[in-house]
């Protein structure tokens, strides 16, 4: 089983709705999963972070080879037990942090040289090696292929060079990965901002939709510049070429905004770290867009952050008190932000998937485009 | 009711046990006090506070007024509401912190003037303002008296002069505090190490012990360099001299062997930022003392921090685990560890309130002062 079943429960335009499951849990779609970097989703407990609505968190390959190292954590019992999370968990191959974060990088046909931001010591991260690490090591139950993440804006050759080296790397990395009973990969189609190269890549990943082959596909290079528009227009020439049946991640995306877009162009999965990032330094993501709670004028506000959302974080702590615990420098400030931001990113899902279902999700869209002044 | 029912149910030696009843709740002695300095306990959610055994915590009068700010904190409905602790709570009177913290403080008979660690701002705290603020605006259940927490060392003559001007205040704070019917206002004796100062210093409050006089006696000036044996001295021949039938407080008090030996000798109150400060940095108090989680010895230890005490903090997590999250400046590393160490502060106390309901405490004692390593 290197493909888990995805039940498709109902479609509504391209959006559609429905269950992947895993060994490890069901993931309802669209899902939100959120990052947890090393081995952590900054500022929560586990329990909070499923407790919010989460079905499944994602793990920084990058940082964990790093810090403690792929191998010790497959020493002390794999990512599940170290970091305490029972559900599923998708690794990133470690490519995209590299390119953002690593010094001195030198990309080869074999892969990358990079040294680490944290003691400039040297690595190499090659289509099997970031395997080894996902699968073997960490043991996520999601694997990413190795990809080159494209530069934004890349010029047309450059961007089709790029796209082509991770197309040789997906192949390396499908047949590394090989045939795995409890876990499956996923390939990254590139391509920038240009149509045929999305559609290049995107054809040349479900050729090795085989039975071996990719249990999801997930489209990368994207919100690194580009903006809204250039994304959600690339989303609508991408999208098609991708199989129906099987799930569709956008990789790094985002505000509320673009999840809602990118659900109604057929996006089944996402990550990103804006709802933890960004409360830590005071920021409340709702409907309208976020607002930053230091304002002076919620210094006196006893109203709660979003009485809307059933969760503690959202409901137990007035604005007045997170206002004064944000400005004071307190963890705790940035830990209920954070929580009851994931508890806000996992309550516009569950809105969508219900929406999805009952057929109302193009005005649901539409309603929040219009609310929307992020 | 300007002093709280405090019911003794068993003594060994000068060691005792029992309830302090308040409107609030009971606070069950020997008690400790996690400091909840700008109105959070640092690190944890109150239900983890609560959870830990805490049946009282402490607020900062000098934080709360420079930020939020009392008045605020009154308009938002008192310190109770806005942190969200429903238990009784006792603030510091501020004077410590202006001494520690603040910046060009004037000292005059009238009270103290100093700028504020944050901006600069000019404020002044007399005997008056400090119990408006602890009594009026904050709401605290249990109020500090002003003093003036002498510099160690000092000479005798300084020691003396700095005592007395303590006594004046206090009498001042307790003409103001007057009779109220859900709060209670602490003495603070003081007089450096000099045997004859603390005694003066105990009999002047002890007078004011009369019915609408001081609900508790708090022994200041103490933990601030004098080492642990001239800090059990001073109790030695301070404690003597306060009522058998009032809560003892010593202020700012301590590691675990400071805590077992002043209820050895007759204490009933502690308040100390210990467990949070030192949580933050990855120290892990034991019986033996504390330890540094990111020792290198750590990096791969499966074992939970410490499966004796009933706290999620102390066993769901693995010390690799923590030892990771620490050396990573992870969040999550500083909540686990200021709630594992508050949760140890707590059992420590609930064995030592055990030991004393026994008549084991002399055992306990002399057991714990072998083991300690501290």
């Amino acid at each position: 089983m290197a493909k888990f079943p995805f039940d498709i429960h109902a479609k509504e335009g391209k959006a559609r709705t429905g269950v992947l499951r895993t060994p490890r849990g069901d993931i309802r779609t669209p899902a939100f999963m959120p990052v947890g970097t090393a081995g952590t989703v900054k500022g929560l407990y586990m329990e909070q972070v499923a407790q919010a609505g989460s079905d499944i968190i994602l793990g920084n390959t990058y940082h964990l080879m790093l810090r403690p190292g792929a191998e010790r954590v497959k020493k002390l019992g794999g990512l599940h037990k170290f970091g305490g999370w029972t559900g599923p968990i998708l690794t990133d191959s470690g490519g995209f942090q590299v390119w953002s974060l690593s010094k001195l990088r030198k990309m080869t046909e074999e892969g990358v040289e990079f040294q680490s931001h944290h003691d400039g010591s040297k690595h190499m991260l090659t289509p099997e090696r970031s395997i080894e690490i996902q699968a073997d090591l960490l043991g996520a139950d999601i694997s990413m292929q190795l990809d080159e993440c494209t530069e934004f804006p890349s010029p047309y050759e450059a961007a089709a060079k790029s796209m082509e080296l991770s197309l040789r790397w997906g192949k390396r990395s499908l047949a590394y990965f090989g045939d795995r009973e409890n876990q499956t990969l996923f390939a990254i189609v590139q391509g920038s901002t240009f149509e045929d190269l999305r559609r290049m890549s995107a054809e040349a990943s479900v050729r090795e939709d085989t039975a071996g082959g990719y249990g999801g596909f997930a489209i990368g290079g994207l919100a690194v510049g580009e903006g809204h528009e250039a994304m959600c227009e690339t989303l609508d020439f991408t999208v098609p070429h991708l199989p129906e049946d099987r799930p569709r991640y956008l990789m790094g995306v985002g505000k509320p905004v673009d999840l809602v877009e990118a659900v109604a162009r057929g996006v089944d999965m996402f990550d990103c770290v804006i709802p933890t990032r960004s409360g830590r330094h005071g920021q409340v993501w709702t409907d309208a867009g976020p607002y930053n709670i230091k304002k002076a004028q919620y210094a006196e506000d006893n109203s709660s952050i979003d009485s809307d959302i059933d969760c503690p974080a959202s409901n137990d702590y007035s604005k007045a008190y997170v206002h004064h615990l944000i400005r004071s420098g307190e963890l705790l400030g940035a830990m209920i932000l954070s929580w009851h931001n994931i508890a806000y990113f996992q309550h516009l899902m569950a809105r969508m998937r219900g929406a999805i279902a009952a057929g109302t999700f193009e005005a649901f869209a539409a309603n929040f485009r219009a609310n929307w002044r992020g």
